[in-house]
């Protein structure tokens, strides 16, 4: 029994549990195939010191946009996976995306493996975008796109040039009840958007802050109230990606306690960032088109709190960054939406980054602390484990323990970052030149990041030391329920009838 | 102090009381004048004797398809109006249809006026449907019908030739809102039942019984989750039309603990009847084409209770017929849905008669007693003052109180009806060959309807007294908000944002 | 026909219907005998001209305190009636209060009758407060008490000398369900109270604003789902009496949506005023002391809009003053709260005064306009119909119809009353030295109360014009169930079940 | 590294995974010292094969009623916990339990160690039952409780005998919230419970059935809400035991989605057995007597399905089988409810057996198919993981991990059980005469039960191969909140307000 490495002296978490220092991770041929207390060690054997840190599986961040079509990204995969891993992620999952004239998706997938092969730091996989699901594409291309470990599709519900109608959506939603492909969708109600739109437009509102008054909570509400319908009705699982309201997770929240397999997610802008931040500055009244992003952020600070809450007691899934990255003052990025003067918020392209803070920002808050937000064990879950389940990585990604790939992340034990971390643009890796959360103290940092046994990010000892190559991509296998279970009852269905059609 | 006529020696109920016996109800010139004890009289007023008995304000059918297009019908003015007031009706609100391609309502309105004109027996309105409400019909042709009593509008969320999507809906509620007509919608979502109709067809499933299962109440649900969410967005109240379903009608309720003005109704067949109904018998297994209707009915005991709490607690503003008839053995009818002995739910054409039986059906449970499903005054409430006040009839139909109409229904006094009256089709006055409630016995029958003052029905000397052309069109005024009110939040604006755009 | 007085060129406004101006009010011999158009009338006849003014039936505050014991009182029946009729009632319910150790309560009852016999201004009636529910008071002095017009018991949840247990609720609940009368409790959980207070005294918290703290929503809350539950299980309308927290109140809504009897009330401290107002100013540190009642003012603005939301939506079916009256200045009253110095809060007596404002302080904020918080028919159901029909006065007081009687309230038209009036002290007419209302405005004040046809209150011809003897003890019938009905299933029981022991 | 054993070859389920099989368990001195792929082996090395079988951790049974004054038991440790192997249960929580007359409870627990010592072939702790709690208890001798492993305390909201006031609830709440000890709370309404019976009594009912009768769900509904409210107000964390009815379970899962740390247990008997159970037979009309426990067994299959939702959906934290044997034929056992022929249910000791087949009842249900009601990660944290984290066993019990005991169950494959297991009365090894479970078929039996390394129950070779010795009193630590955390807000109260007396 021997072992190319050992992270040694380090409080493992896992998904369930905290365990006790002296428990040893043994890594052989990049998994981990050991967990034990003294495990034998020779001369050969590499010992990773976690000098009494806490380690955590490496971060799967599965929503991200690199290097994509439809959605501006300051980001290609070599930028966007160097960031991914300074931030403690060892997998990412992007998205492929179907142009809505695009009547074969086969191209794309390949179009998308090229921009991505040999550039990423860290382990990859892509999420289809449907526009336009033909029949072709669901009958004979989705199958071999999770033959070849494609095995998710997002949908939107808004957007002009990708939304889809109910019609379209129960297509889609029937056709991964029978592959038993993963689907994930953004649901705001796109006519109650365009009308606002219109309206503020003729009214000369055209700020960015009027971006998050033409995007109410009601149109988030509606959408997601009717997705967790359509979903009910053809018995299939959904996530419903980057949620603000907390009138829709309540809807969320609810369809759970049914025990049907409603998954959500959100992420950090919803937890840390409020409407004021689109209101610019004096030196820069355009400033405020950095925080743009869809669902817009929130005007109240109970808005912050419900989405905790979320994350604490278990109706979020995932907490993913929907890094979706422009520059702000690069041509292309975030000032299409400042033209002679004249601030635009309808132009200005949608996202912010945060593929390298979302980690250290969640972390920040877990614990066991009465001022705690969350468990680390719910850290875990909704990091790593949670979505690595959901997009089929079980057993793969997401654990510490025999059998999977070792990737891990090891933070600075408590006494030795006392005072946490400034976050400041100046040291991340990503492409773009802002973050949105400049100035923020966060609590810790990922000291290592480990992908498959081999340390990628050393913060005291060069940084990025991973190799561009490095990273794989993910021939992921069928997705798993992680919350409720299919075979639930749709209301007002009796339990005979299904059978008659679905 | 003269009166025309004075009834007396009833039991007075109004939407708030039931008065003491001994208060007399004094007329002149076809209106209440004189609510008193002991009337003076002479010998050339006429007496109307209740005998004890209650009396009720005149109903108010707000919901019947009489002589229409785009809905078959097997009623014209005359044979419906004749049923309505035979039934205690002394007002029906009828359709006006907008055909797709037609770009101007006002010749429809015209048409629709020639349809009733001399032809009714008791006094009507029409609503507008509206399939295609371009910003003409919008801006300059809705303002005029308001200035001619036509103040209500119906959408279609379902249903090819006639819906609207929710951006056509929005903006038939933002002029709602400017111009302050009422809406009423009916909330099943399309493309829902276009998945159910599509694979049942496929699976060779079309007896009417599979009308039910085609539209689940999970597509009411939705669809009144998302009128509700668009009304509150506008800020403009709605009716949603003949509600089946338990949980959309909490839906309702919860909006209006928020004092949305959300108004709800449901119909005779929402509560008396279930899909079992549908599938015929061993004589004729096509006969349960007789009850298909949309929103169809539902299959389980408890859906009748909990529309009969609605029914009793409040959420139900208006309890109509929806009276949609087709005959069933004549051509152009039911058995389009059956042709050379296949059956063919799509092709059946929807509706239940009911304008005739609505009234008694609904009082037998009227009452104090424990067994009593709603009190009196509800029953006043939900069958003529609510809805006269909610389509703009305040003051002139819907109560009895001076400077009303002396529209009055006088039933028998419980000792003349003992055992009650078996509903049979041959004692029933519409155009149709059926009724559905063929056999069940009502407690009790109007004995007297009186249209303005006179005598329109009289059970006991010879039925229908009235004239075909006693019915006069109904120039109605702006309709009142029954339940919540305007000016709520919509979930998720702040208070000042509204201002930005509506 | 001839009529002692008319009523002439109001609006008068009933629990269902504002209707027209032009009818008019016939009275004779102390009642209402017409309504109608253009009465006769002859030189006796004396008309009252209300000037174009909306006319409402007389107040019925069915909550008072006067001159009772187990609460300390600044108001005997010659003040606190005087102080009613100003303020627009012509009914007052107050309270005959159980001693512990009263055996009999017959005694007592007859002791109440001489504090107010020949000394009240308007008409009033007795709720027995049961401290001590023996079998033999339950079987057979109430039987008597009924008989007598005392219709109603009121128990209390919280208040060492007065509380009862589940057992002795429990016990009066099932009398109730048999005899008919109508049940009011105060809902606080005593234990919770208790250990606050045992801990907020051992930390030296003594200040009024403490009595605030130490009654939370939580000790209203857990007793208002206790009482519901309880009345549920016995099948038994209740009435919980001045409600303050959100969380209570919508328990009762949800119980009132099963149609479960279950009355609420609210009082305008609650409405109106927040904590803060405990904490006195600087000059005079204990005048907190003003405004400590049982449940306590609550903290946020919030919860007085939740309050309001349940006036509107039709949760309360009360609204009473709750009128219990300390000086704050004289001996026995708020200061024995006060000694050398120290606060102590636990001595101060409870309960505000307010029979005079209260409505007032509700018509300022009921009409139809977009800032109006309740319609008028609302009012009209808070403040006088409804506590008329749930204690037994049901065609005798609260509605102005033929056969009740004549009590009316004359507003000002809105045209001379411009600018509302400022509540002051010195303009009120209890026998207490302050109103926490002092300085606000209200929007308009009864120019005229009618009781039984005679003006006893005509604020521009003399002020309190009526005698200290019109006031006449009310024999009451049995009360009415106004929300849900009896004969409901509880929770967990089936339908055959409950005929075993109920 | 060197194992004393190896269980190799089967499936690990843990709290969180279902790992693959070829992860070994090395055991080192009765603790699990490794986990990994091919574990080095010698000859000294014992393998034991579990042959593609699920492995689970050692059940953890947190309510058991063993050798119990105040609780009628058929069983002693010896019985009991040789049951409890047989079953798959390694640790048993029983009760010691305080008499109402004992102003010392730590004589008490010596007692109930006398009883356990040296008796028992599973491992074993005590909850204190406390029915009076006194100041010197609650200050002095819980902290020695405390430090000498007793964690966990059990209130009685019910039961003459036994029940506490909320006063005496919150002071021991008060106590937990500053020791850390862990409050099970039995929630029934006691006056509830007290009316009912008294009036069955006097209408003769007194059937065992009649028991179910006399214990509605209200008195659960009720009792359950408000020993919620004062977990919240006191911000403590509770386990509500032996829950059965829906409503009651919503409150609980409504107060977690607020993050309150309100903690529930269901029982099998609430999931598989319905009050007709109670009814008897024809040879035998008091056999019910049988399935006399409290709360009762209740009437609706879909109260079962309600508390199978509950158990999916993680409402609930622990599963246990509140094991309170009576023998049925002996003498002090069921039959004190029939004396000369005459069945009184008041007289019947409450409670049923259930320690045995409590694993393969939920097992059976347990799994990844369509049809199955948990997944297997839930099995685990039902059934041992929260139980142990709840109880202060964390990183000792209910855990596969390095560090553990090697307490494990190892089930049979699945090819080899095929049919499952028909529950007899004569294959189990309690010391009572009967089964609730007699003739149901489960899916799989525990082949093998380990403790600490050491195969305890051997299925296929000799059954129980333990000793009586092999127990071991279990010295727990304090209890770790599993579901929400402490520090919330209770509604009503201020955040800041709470430091003026908590």
């Amino acid at each position: 029994m021997e072992f190319d490495s050992i992270v040694t002296n380090g409080i493992i978490v896992t998904a369930s549990d905290v365990l006790p220092l002296g428990i040893e991770i043994g890594i052989t041929d990049g998994k981990i195939s050991c967990l034990g207390t003294s495990l034998p060690r020779d001369e050969s054997t590499k010992i990773i010191d976690a000098k009494g840190a806490y380690i955590t599986p490496g971060g799967v961040d599965s929503h991200v946009h690199f290097a994509q079509d439809n959605s501006p990204t300051g980001d290609n995969f070599v930028t966007g996976s160097r960031s991914a891993i300074a931030g403690g992620n060892t997998t990412v999952l992007a998205f492929a995306s179907q142009l809505k004239t695009a009547t074969s998706v086969l191209p794309t997938v390949e179009d998308y493996h090229t921009r991505a092969k040999d550039q990423s730091y860290c382990d990859y996989g892509f999420h289809l975008i449907l526009t336009n699901p033909t029949p072709e594409i669901m009958s004979k291309e989705l199958p071999i796109l999770m033959s070849q470990g494609i095995t998710s599709v997002k949908l939107y519900m808004t957007y002009e040039p990708l939304k889809l109608g109910d019609a379209a959506i129960l297509d889609v939603l029937m056709s991964a009840r029978s592959l038993g492909f993963t689907t994930m969708v953004h649901a705001e109600n796109s006519d109650i958007i365009s009308l606002i739109t219109s309206r503020l437009e003729a009214a000369g509102h055209s700020e960015p802050y009027f971006h998050a008054i033409s995007r109410p909570q009601i149109a988030e509400n509606e959408a997601t109230y009717r997705i967790i319908s359509l979903a009910e009705l053809t018995d299939t699982p959904i996530l419903i990606v980057h949620m603000s309201s907390e009138v829709a997770m309540k809807h969320v929240r609810k369809a759970q306690t049914r025990m049907l397999p409603i998954h959500a997610e959100t992420c950090p802008q919803y937890l840390f960032l409020l409407s004021e931040r689109l209101k610019g500055n004096e030196q820069d009244p355009f400033e405020g088109a950095k925080c743009v992003c869809s669902p817009p952020l929130r005007h109240d600070p109970k808005d912050l709190d419900a989405m905790w809450q979320g994350i604490a007691n278990g109706t979020f899934t995932t907490f993913s960054s929907d890094h979706a990255p422009s520059t702000y003052d690069h041509s292309g990025g975030k000032k299409l939406g400042l033209k002679d003067g004249i601030m635009t918020y309808k132009s200005i392209p949608n996202g912010v980054p945060g593929v390298e803070t979302r980690l250290p920002l969640l972390f920040s808050h877990a614990g066991q602390e009465k001022t705690s937000r969350l468990s680390l064990q719910r850290f875990v879950q909704l990091t790593s484990s949670d979505p690595a389940k959901l997009y089929g990585l079980e057993g793969v990604k997401g654990n510490i323990a025999p059998g999977c790939d070792a990737d891990l992340v090891i933070w600075y034990p408590e006494n030795e970052i006392e005072g946490g971390v400034v976050i400041e643009q100046k040291m991340l890796h990503h492409g773009v030149d802002y973050t949105p959360y400049e100035g923020m103290t966060v609590r810790n940092w990922p000291r290592y990041t480990i992908l498959r046994g081999k340390i990628v990010w050393d913060r005291d000892g060069g940084g990025v030391v991973g190799g561009v190559k490095d990273g794989q991509f993910l021939v992921r296998g069928k997705g798993k329920i992680v919350v409720g279970k299919m075979g639930q009852e749709a209301t007002g269905m009796l339990s005979g009838e299904r059978d008659y059609w679905r």
